[in-house]
């Protein structure tokens, strides 16, 4: 007996329940299309009959060089007699014409390369046939032509431009805008030009005979799986070349047949809101085509209702089948000829992030799926969306064809912002203040003076910078939309203006900023501003928090930071950076007196004037934490970022000599003297500060090393003000964390102060604080050599940011912005590793941690700080390291209890 | 029966061997002179005969609160009286009295603390029987006046200078200089003094009974070991508190009773040269102190020879006999009473490096030792000497005396060199072409620039950078003597002088520097040039080759640095930076021109002329290291480092503008503007390779790959290279390494490019060269994925200095002037872990490197070319981590050999 090469669509009853499965034999034997059809034949979904012709039966077709494989034609004749006994309908015969289309289907989707040919079984003969049955000559012409268009252009290979050529002057000499207002004898003469030039091309009349245009037809799919365009998207794609295609032979079926007929698309569920209601259009006698081109206005599903109760009670009973059967939400193509109803394609609807939550909560509660399922077909980003005002898609597709779309740059921070632009700091503080102004900062790059003006605009837009540069991080720790790194733009701040394309934005012009895609728009876009207290996003979340095995924990520096974490879940603080209070106006001061001051008692002075003001910082913290661990960080970055930058104060210096080389009264002189001077005591000091890599410099535990009373004051800070809390009721879990520690002597050395101080502090308020101590590892000795570390470390927080540069040797601020983006367009570096934790690596370091660590101190606590924290790839990995917790932005809290659970759901169906 | 308290020195026949080995339970039980006397005794040595108190009596005593263990004194006494019978002399006795000193001795060493009593037994009675017996009143009331004194001091505590004022007072009196010109009378008088002041400080008259004397003394002796200084001493050197200390009570013996006493002090081997014969010096008629003490003009031994031929050949007889017994040069104490020698004491005798090689050599030569023990004598410091110029001794001592000894700094290159200062690289070269003038470089820093002036210079010295900075690698390189971050050093290289301790050095002045201490003086310094063809030297390395595994390689960058380092014994070049070939004047032009072009072309023409120079060096080297490997490192530096400082540019420019707001003709003007113009032109290229922490950003492969016409230039030149010569018969074997690699993708691309162009020569050239593909690993992630990275890499090659750098998260230009210095001191760090490789945390991911590397290729070449690659101790953890080779400075090459096969040896008595 010899192969099997064709299967009907309903000969498959036993095939696998479920065909959408990409790994199913099924699929690689029909193609996902074939086995598509073949599935709603299993389920009795009125699909046009037909047959599919094997992946197999192609391959064995191209490994021969061009010929059917054995009995394969006779097995499709066979299969057409069948179809032609199940329709009533004979291919070639001139009563009853059976016409069918031709496509080409592979294992996995291929847009764009799917040949199709439709109409197979027109000829001169059997169209006469048809205009006899349906009475309309101009729907026959349309479709004869259509063959021999298509056959033409996919069979034989004559350029389609040369038929459309031909259509485009039907309608200049008919005077007509579209092929809709083309007539009758349009088509018909149309339909003879064609012919003429398929003789032309081919030498020879368009062929008559139906079984000589199926078999050119699929002989010519068959091919084109070779074809350099379908090669090309393979290659790029990672789809292998030897699958090859199948062939499906479809009836043809029309809506256009009557007022009886009709076609249209629907959605089982809203796909905007995911509301469980079937959506869609469609139109009366009318071809798929036309809805899907927009050139007739479509009607609402709900018409169809009253014009043909019947018919759509039934397609109503058979979307929900579709929508039970895949158990998702179904975007169904359907025709109705003369009353029949038959679904010709059925696929998992897209939708907003909205809906894809809401729908998946609501299957979950209607018993479609379970819940883990629910959990695992949101994803972070459509969580994400949940959390910031976002640009409406209408808006955006205008302004990109109005050519509003000014640059691109990295989507740091996501969500969308309109505003003016203000250059400087002070001037967004003070415009963001006036009514109806807001405000986009625009700035090369930012520094720690920027930060009133950051939380004062709507949104941030820098010329520099990368994905962890200063804009980036205050940016999403604040949940400002921000796009960095923008090249095309040419600052000039002292013009207050900036070039991009040739376009001038002076300072006050509107712009409007895409951070969840990185795009710089000219004018305002109408925004949308979805709710994070949407109650199915509640429900999955809270899905997710019974799920997840890790723990989810927030960056917060302040109180009103923390609020927020709490309010989106968090259930700790991981991190908050002591150093960020000092940036305050009324503290940098004190903190520059530290910093000039070589006397130790002159710095203890300036110490002891920002101890009350750290103490009500933690103070107002551990309120709001109230019963949850808080991490607090000593002083981290080099002392020089707190003082003014070095090239800024030699530019100064310069302008001043300048200036005073032109004074001319003694009074201006003195004055100009005593500015330098100033000016140049501060250089000093920058300049003693100065490091050739300050990244690798004196910060972190070194400088509480260096400066022991620093240290010993914020300690005095977290004791006194935990103290002050516990009196009032408040539980305090404070956690000390010690930053850039490499090696563990550092770590005893500033353990020891810390207990004393700690101690000295507790007796002196009468009350005991349960505290721990611990250390940061973002540095790669401090992991190797965690087992030593625990022996002094009650908990360790992964530092990924600096971790990720110090494993990698590389500079995020110099990298991100030069050698980082060519290595991932040469795909030397498959993600930029400050965006997703570098398993092999930097994962590497964090395995070696957790497990020399945890040898020694079986409770350790284990938990990620960096920015990592807040990426869901990154949060699978924590979750197979085994960490404690994440800590992410607040921003990204709700995001984090998504993907963590997801890990964890992950995990229990690998094991 | 009761426990055994007490030894006598003969009651220890049977006792370990050899009680030098600090581990013995005899030197536990009875310290370290306890168990050498014993040990002498054992082996017919003429010993003064005496006994031991054990440490375990002592530990008695101080956990009794006092009070002698039981029977303890009657053994004394037992003991006392056996030595009496031996000695035929009585304790107390006033016809004959038999004296003794009491003695501390612990079982380690422990300098400074070691409480001593002489002439016990000694009171009005004994000393008249003793001026009855010697006819030497003086000589007695020197003794009685001593004992007195040292009682006083030791047993009573009373301060010793009380004492010493009186007999300041009676010099004075006697108008004399020295204790030597006090006559009887002024020593009769003294002792009268002392009781009077031992009776005023204790209301007791000077004991007169001897046992009294000699229980009293013992008790003191134990209390001390629970003093403050010894405690002190313990705490610091680590030795355990609960040791004990033991006794020793010994018969006196004097030197000074005629023509027929002598004393002296001899060693087996001269101490400066290693030859092998009796050195030392003696005092006729005269006591052990004067011979220290250096009052009196001592003997040559060979007048031993000739006054008392019969004592001399037992002397000699006996210094064998303790050679052979300790198998190490001795340093032996004697005294000739009446004729009778006497061992006072014996230990290893101390030696210049040279004296050591040749002591060892020999011994080996002689059989005394095995060879093996030959190599494990010599310190690897001791080989270094060889190689480098040395201050003499005495000269130095005078320098300091003098208060020439101006400032100290990190010894980074070692050796001594004197010249005149200059105070840059032109001047430098100018002046050391002239004859007598030879020239310390003394800068700041030193850059590339500075080169040439550094190689004509004999020293250098900079106030600024660490063990790893730019002056330091060149330094060691060449083997220039240096002294680096001598931060006293006030340089004002504009008014060309220098200042330090408020003195004022100028351009010209001689200084002279020693680079192996680190220390900076003013004027001639007197010098000894040692030699490294030192036969005995040549053998004790040839001895290391024969046991050591590791290979020994040198890094070279030219034909010269790889002929010094093929003749001190490298077996190949374990990196060539290719970079530095760069750096001459004819070169540099090129270099700028390739920097400063963003066209390919522009780039690729001064590429083109960079070829030949680099070949010709190529070839230099691969003719020189005939049938030997050789390592070259693709260009490793970010390119700024060949442009102008961008600090010194912004002056410039600055300059250039304020003389442009003088300028006063047209003619100036224009010429100032062109000037500026092109300044600012470079400026803005340094900008824009500007980085903010360069160690971590635009250099080795990045650079590679962001322009590959450098790597394809570089490859083509070492295969064109290798080609010539191999056609002239050399054996070749390049290897191409490829820096700072962290993702084993970055290799993959360079590797590529690499055989494309390798083949390209090859085929042009018609002739195939074997050739090696390897990576640096430098940095924690190309270590950590050395598995991956080991599937393209035939060899290895650590680069601890900049793995040191990244697992540290340390810079080392900015740490070692800074923090690494106070965690040193505050033992943070027990050693610089740019000078010792850092086992915990560098040495574990060289582990991981070398374990996950060999387990995908067996086979793969790992070496290290870093600066620990000449450090012994880190060549000992290189030998543990299996490395192939070591590379270090040709200079380093020696030391490198004896290191390494110290290692083997040590690993084999650790198996």
């Amino acid at each position: 007996m010899s192969k099997k090469w064709v299967y009907l669509f309903d000969e498959v009853k036993q095939a696998e329940a479920y065909a959408g499965d990409s790994h199913s034999d099924l699929r690689t034997l029909l193609g996902g299309k074939g086995a598509n059809l073949v599935e709603m034949t299993r389920i009795n979904v009125p699909v046009p009959i037909g047959f599919t012709i094997t992946t197999e039966a192609c391959n064995a077709y191209l490994s021969s060089g061009g010929i059917f494989p054995e009995k394969m034609w006779e097995q499709v004749q066979e299969a057409l007699r069948s179809v032609e006994v199940a329709s009533g309908k004979n291919f070639g015969d001139r009563k009853n014409p059976l016409l069918v289309s031709c496509r080409s289907g592979a294992k996995f989707s291929m847009p764009g390369m799917m040949d199709t040919v439709l109409n197979i079984g027109l000829n001169d003969q059997t169209a006469q046939g048809m205009i006899d049955l349906t009475g309309d000559e101009r729907f026959v012409f349309d479709a004869y032509r259509r063959l021999i268009q298509m056959f033409g252009n996919i069979v034989i290979g004559i350029s389609d431009e040369v038929f459309e050529r031909k259509i485009a002057e039907a309608r200049k000499r008919a005077g007509v805008e579209t092929d809709a207002k083309l007539t009758t004898d349009d088509w018909k003469s149309l339909t003879s030009e064609f012919k003429v030039i398929f003789k032309h091309h081919t030498n020879h009349t368009f062929s008559i005979d139906p079984y000589k245009q199926l078999e050119m037809a699929i002989k010519a799919i068959f091919k084109s799986w070779n074809g350099k365009r379908a090669s090309d998207y393979r290659n790029a794609a990672g789809i292998p070349h030897d699958l090859g295609t199948a062939v499906n032979i479809v009836t043809m079926v029309f809506g256009n047949m009557g007022d009886d007929s009709a076609t249209g698309v629907a959605m089982t569920r809203n796909s905007s809101t995911g509301e469980n209601r079937i959506e869609g259009d469609y139109l009366a006698n009318a071809q798929g085509e036309d809805v899907v081109a927009g050139i007739r206005l479509t009607k609402d599903i709900s018409g169809l209702q009253a014009e043909m109760p019947e018919t759509y009670a039934e397609f109503e009973k058979i979307a929900q089948r579709l929508e039970y059967h895949y158990r998702e939400m179904q975007d169904i193509e359907f025709t109705i000829e003369k009353g029949k109803l038959w679904i010709l394609q059925t696929r998992d609807g897209k939708r907003t992030a909205q809906a894809s939550v809401r729908i998946a909560v609501e299957m979950a509660e209607e018993g479609l799926i379970t819940p883990e399922e629910a959990v695992m077909r949101v994803t972070p980003e459509q969580v994400d969306f949940f959390l910031h005002p976002q640009f409406e898609p209408d808006a955006k597709a205008a302004a990109k064809t109005e050519g509003k779309l000014l640059a691109y740059g990295l989507n740091v921070s996501p969500g969308s912002a309109c505003g003016m632009v203000a250059f400087d700091a002070d001037l967004a503080e003070a415009w963001s203040k006036e009514e109806d102004k807001h405000v986009i900062m625009v700035r090369p790059e930012t520094k720690p003076d920027d930060v009133h003006g950051m939380l004062a605009a709507k949104g941030i837009l820098t010329s520099r910078g990368g994905r962890t540069s200063h804009a980036a991080l205050v940016a999403r720790q604040f949940g400002k939309p921000a796009v960095v790194g923008v090249s095309a733009l040419d600052i000039d701040v002292n013009k207050r203006q900036m070039a991009v394309k040739k376009e001038i934005i002076k300072e006050g012009d509107w712009i409007s900023i895409d951070g969840t895609f990185g795009e710089v728009y000219a004018g305002k876009l109408k925004t949308t501003v979805p709710d994070i207290r949407d109650p199915w996003l509640i429900k999955l979340l809270d899905w997710s928090d019974g799920f997840r095995r890790l723990g989810v924990w927030a960056n917060a520096d302040c109180h009103s930071d923390a609020e927020r974490a709490r309010a989106y879940g968090a259930e700790g603080i991981g991190l908050c950076r002591t150093e960020h209070m000092f940036f305050e106006s009324k503290r940098l001061p004190y903190l520059h007196k530290m910093i000039m001051s070589d006397l130790p008692i002159e710095r203890r002075e300036a110490l002891d004037a920002l101890l009350p003001f750290q103490r009500e910082d933690f103070a107002g913290l551990f309120r709001v934490m109230d019963g949850l661990p808080v991490i607090t960080r000593l002083i981290d970055p080099p002392l020089h970022e707190f003082l003014p930058n070095y090239d800024d104060l030699v530019n100064d210096l310069f302008d001043l000599k300048i200036r005073l080389t032109h004074a001319d009264t003694l009074e201006a002189v003195n004055t100009l003297l005593v500015q330098i001077k100033n000016k140049d005591l501060i250089l000093k000091q920058v300049e003693k500060l100065r490091e050739s890599n300050p990244m690798l410099g004196m910060r972190g535990v070194r400088l509480g090393i260096q400066i022991p009373e620093l240290t010993t004051m914020q300690v005095r800070a977290i004791f006194e003000a935990a103290c002050m809390v516990a009196k009032d009721g408040v539980e305090v879990y404070p956690e000390v964390m010690i930053p850039l520690v490499s090696h563990v002597n550092e770590l005893k050395v500033q353990r020891e102060l810390l207990e004393e101080e700690a101690l000295k502090v507790m007796k002196e308020q009468g009350i005991e604080i349960d505290y721990k101590f611990g250390t940061m590892i973002e540095i790669p000795r401090a992991a190797l050599t965690a087992d030593q570390l625990a022996e002094y470390a009650e908990f360790f927080s992964f530092g990924t940011n600096d971790l990720t540069q110090t494993t990698f040797g590389i500079s995020r601020d110099d990298a991100e912005s030069s050698f980082l983006v060519k290595y991932m367009r040469m795909e030397i570096l498959a993600d930029n590793p400050f965006a997703t934790l570098d398993r092999d690596g930097v994962g590497e370091l964090m395995d070696i941690a957790v497990r020399k660590g945890r040898a020694v101190n079986p409770d350790l606590e284990c938990g990620i700080c960096g920015e990592h924290g807040g990426d869901p790839e990154s949060i699978r990995i924590c979750h197979q390291l085994g960490l404690t917790y994440v800590s992410c932005s607040p921003f990204r809290v709700p995001v984090a209890r998504l993907a963590a659970a997801q890990a964890a759901l992950l995990d229990r169906k690998t094991e």
